[in-house]
Parts: C-alpha cells; structure tokens; sequence
C-alpha cells in the first residue's frame, strides 16, 4: 500500500459535490423536535456518535471498506449519559450496538435462550390463539427465567423510564457520506443549546472515500489480476464542526484510536492543537477497554488537575483513566462519563458568568 | 480502480502460506462430534454458509474490506432446512443474521419492547431480590406483551425442539482466511456423510485478499494524499471442494449474485460448467427477495422439467422461482429449500442404485 499527493476534499467542496442521503430531511425534522424539546425541559443533551463507516466501491453495492468498530465505547457511553441526566441523541452504524439491547447480543447472550413457555392449567399442547368470553387471550404465557430476571429487571425498567421520558433520540448511518451530511445537520441543530449542548464523537470515522465520480455502477467483476484502489481522503470536518456548524459554544470531546502507543500521546495532542475544540480522548487499541488518556486545555482545569503534564509550558492537561482489567463487573465509560459530565458542567458555568 | 495480472493463489499454495484461524481444532472437534450423531442418527445434513468474509488491511485491525450481506437468505434458509427434518451446519459471519433469533433484529424489532414487568401483589416498587422461605424468587415477573405472543410462541417452540433435538451447529468466520480454512475442514468431516451431505454456500466471499506478507502491522497513517490498495485474488475454492474436500459425493449449491441482470445466466452456467457440482441459484442484488434462477444439469432433473431451456442442445437446465413481491407473509427460501431438497433426495436415491 502507498500514499501519494491528490487533490483533497475540502468540507465545503464535498458538501457541493457529493450527494445528501435521502433520508436527510426527515432525520432532521425528528432532531429538531427532539432538541425543542429538552430545550423548554432546560435539558442537557450529548450527541454520540458510534459504530464505523463504510466507503462503499460500487453504487450498487456489493463490496465496501469499513472500520473496525462494535460500537461499544458509544452504546455503553451513552446509557451512562442517559443515567446522568442527560437526554441523548444517539446516532449509529446501522445493526451495531445500541444503549440497553447491547446486553443481549444475539450471538453472545440470546435472548432465546431465556425464555420459557408457561404451561397453561387448560392444555400442555399449543393452543390455538383466540379469546375466552372475557377477552383474556388463550395463548400461553412467556416469561423470563428466574435465574435471568434481576440483570433484565435492571435493564429494561431504565430502558422504559428513558422511553417514558423521551430523552434517547436514535439515529442511523450506513456510509461515510451519511455520517458527514447527518453530523453538519444535526450539529447545527443543536447548536440551539449553546454551551448545554456536549458532542462525543466516538464513531470510527472512514480517513479515505471513493468520491461519487470514481465508483463504478456495476459490481466490479474479479476477472485475473489484482484489484487496485485508489481513494480520496475524507476532508477533516472537526474545523467546520468548532468553527462552524456547532455555533462555537458546544463541548466536543474526539476521539484517538492508535495501534502504536508511542504515537498516542502526540497525536491527541496534535488534534486538540489543529482544532481547538475540548477534549481528545486516546486510545490504544489493545487497551481502550481498561485505559483511556483525556488530553486538554490547561486552563479549564486548573482547580483540580490531578496529574499536570510534566513540562509546565506545554499548554495541555494530560489525565491517565484507568480501571482494574480483571473487574468484570466494571465498564471504563462509567468513569469517562462522570468525568465528562463533571468538565461539562463546569463548560456551562463558566459560560453563565 | 484498475486491475492487472499478477500471481494467482492456488488453493494449495494459500494453505501453504497463510496461517490457520486459533481456534480452527475446537471447532472441528466440535463439527466432528455432531457429524457423527447425525450419521448414527441416519439423517441428511446441511452445511450453510451465510454473510460476508472481510479483508482486514492491517494485522492489528483499524480497517478492512467487507462484502455486503446481512445474512437473510442463508439464516432464513437454515430455519427451512431444519423445519424439513435436516440437521443444520450454520457457518456463518459473526454477529450476520441467524436462524430465529433473526426475526428480532435490535434495530427493527427489538425485543425489550415487547416485555412487561408483572406488578407483584407485594409491592410495585422494586424487590430486592432474595428467596422466601420456600425458595421462590421474590423479583416480578417479566412476560412478553399479549399482542407478540403468538409470533413468539411459534418461534421459540421451534428454537426449543432443535435445542432439544440437537440438530443446529454453529459455528462463525469474520476474514475470508477464517472461512476458507473452516470451509475446507468442515467440507471434509461432512464427507463422511457421502450423498447425505448437501453444501449450501450462501455467503458472500471476497474475491480479492491480502496475503498476510503484504499487511501492514500498524494502522494505516492517513497523512496527506491517496491511499492505493493492491490485492490478490483469492482461489477458486468450489475446484477442491468439488474433487476432493466433500469426497466427491456431496450435493453442492453454490450463489452467483450479480448487478447486472445480462450477465446472471451466462456467468451462472460458465461456474456450473467450470467447477461441475450440482446446482448454481443464480440472483439481482435488487430482485433476489422474489426472484432466484435454478441453473442445473439437464440430465438430473430430465423427469420433471417444467422449464427446459429452450435450446435442446444446451447441457443445462434453467428454472425461474418467483414469488409475489407484495406478499409480506412469503419468503423466497422456503421454496428454494423446498426444491433443494425435493433434488437431494433424488441424488441421495440415484446413489443408492
């Protein structure tokens, strides 16, 4: 594999030349009710994104590149964020993890397997579906196992007081282009709740795209030979985001996924420099589950920093979160999240004075 | 995107170079345990292959090359088979759609929302969970809704006898190494099964690959500029599975999926005739809900042809399955199992003469 000089897509030069999704309008609509909304209720709200984008190569498509990405850090994120008080609008890769159901993968923990038919006192065979003369329904009873109930118990009763409160807004996107066109919208939505409004950019974003004009129509036909790929970079949109499309005042936090933990550090350090916006989150790859670094601004967090970067004129914070590996029962993004909702919290009030 | 010739991997030389997946001998052992209780059982088998292989780009993986398919037609078609009395191999795409539990996608039909928390007659707040005197539970019940429960009571009692039954195996790839290493040893333990052994290779396989010399171990670094990827082809795998891996006994159907409604037939049969197994399904990517073609050998199926291809010289035979789009309750796979296995008995019947 190879880089070479190419023209790049700026972020305004992809918006003139790529397509909107057709779902865009209507996606729109239902986010603009739904920040209203928390808006009158005097709501914080967090826009996570989560799961990996896809570059499709055909236009139909039969064949795509895609990022690695489950979408944990975000589903799991997410429910923190609703427990905190926070209305969310959670925007996903189609099909990948979601706050609630992520508990019962279909592969891991099927739900199949925890329930069981309640035999009915009239019959032990399947009775036909219909209506006693009191209108009770004659179909058996379908309950959870008792061995299962508190951990379901826990879930679903959150899960239905979130549904009941209207504070999880869903969203999904397929494509890289999805994903641009539905984060400029929404951002500009919500840029409506000024400072209360917080952006945690968890989705693996594609780096390079096939531009509209380069995709062939048909399934590319194997043939002999190799396959050769040649694709554009995804233009940087966290500068229009700051600068632009959040309206200045929202609190984005980023993230930064390496492989090699010796180019972690610098290159969180570098996006925060380039863009300016709050907090990058690093993380290694092989880590991100036990140990996240949160790179800042100094000045937001003179009161109480914990560990300062060493070099007292480096202009950024640096703070190690870390969790014990072998602690089944615990999940970082608790503490990502109370810490967030803590630095936050002290964005609002500072923006109050 | 271009492609040029380059060496070319025979099966044998890509088993020879690239590396076996970690858990390739638990999951033979387990394949080869379940073969033989269906051989002591005297029953027919299917070896289902379902969802897309990736390519990862790089060793520790950021990005990788996928093939679109969720899954439906050979998790629907597993639910068929086992419904015809067959026992079922489900290979299949890790988190792709599966046999049952497919019916509740977390996106579309979620299942938390169809569970209710049964007030207890103690109290309507949360119990603490604990044990009467008597050892029962004192957490409430969680039942599924009245109006999903005949759907569900079908579903599961289904579910429930083949766990009972001990007729579905499952097992899952994520890489096109993964699944062309398990494909070969599964191939060969089925074997064992001679003319009993149908193959029903459902899942989208990645034509090109990165040979495991050629990965980068770190995630690929954007920079500036393009990003050219150049891969190989991955080996014809139906020319082995035909000659030598299934024994040269097995009831083989293979897919053809294309964009290009004028080059379905004509690929179609150039497969059936180069690697010479049973049946090729040929399907639309936009018409394969309603519509799949049957590209056989004429001789096998003299009997009861109802479409003949219309000229008497042609080797093959062509048979068109359609259903009404519009009619939600019908799913293609159950007359392309139907047939399938209407056509096995028939091989299974000409090898016992």
């Amino acid at each position: 594999m190879s880089s070479s000089p190419s023209s790049t897509f700026s972020a305004e030069s992809y918006f003139s030349t790529q397509l909107p999704p057709s779902n865009l309008e209507h996606d729109i609509a239902g986010v603009r009710e739904f920040v209203g909304r928390q808006k009158d209720a005097g709501r914080k709200v967090v826009f996570v994104t989560s799961g990996g984008t896809t570059v499709p190569l055909e236009l139909n498509v039969v064949r795509f590149l895609d990022n690695f990405s489950a979408g944990t850090r975000g589903a799991t994120s997410a429910e923190y964020f609703l427990k905190a008080g926070y209305a969310v609008i959670f925007m996903h890769r189609q099909f990948s993890l979601q706050p609630f159901s992520r508990h019962y993968s279909h592969s891991i923990n099927p739900f199949l397997d925890f329930l069981e038919i309640e035999s009915s006192s009239a019959s032990s065979e399947l009775p036909s579906s219909g209506s006693t003369p009191n209108g009770v329904t004659s179909s058996p009873q379908i309950c959870v196992t008792p061995n299962k109930r508190d951990h379901l118990l826990e879930v679903l009763t959150v899960y239905k007081n979130v549904h009941a409160a209207g504070t999880l807004h869903t969203l999904t996107f397929v494509t890289v282009n999805d994903y641009l066109w539905l984060l400029r919208a929404v951002s500009q939505e919500l840029s409506l709740l000024r400072r209360k409004a917080m952006y945690y950019l968890a989705a693996a974003v594609s780096d390079f795209f096939l531009p509209r004009q380069k995709m062939s129509e048909h399934k590319i036909q194997s043939g002999k030979g190799s396959l050769h790929i040649e694709m554009d970079q995804v233009p940087k949109i966290l500068k229009p985001m700051v600068e632009d499309w959040t309206g200045k005042d929202g609190f984005i936090v980023s993230f930064k996924l390496e492989t090699d933990q010796t180019l972690l550090i610098p290159k969180a350090q570098a996006s925060l420099n380039r863009y300016g916006h709050q907090v990058v989150i690093g993380n290694d790859l092989n880590r991100r589950k036990f140990e996240v670094v949160f790179i800042s601004w100094k000045e937001f967090t003179s009161q109480s920093s914990r560990e300062d970067d060493a070099s007292s004129s480096s202009p950024f914070r640096e703070s190690w979160l870390r969790i014990d590996p072998h602690d089944r029962a615990k999940e970082i993004e608790e503490d990502i999240v109370e810490e967030l909702v803590k630095r936050h919290g002290r964005w609002v009030h500072s923006g109050e004075r």
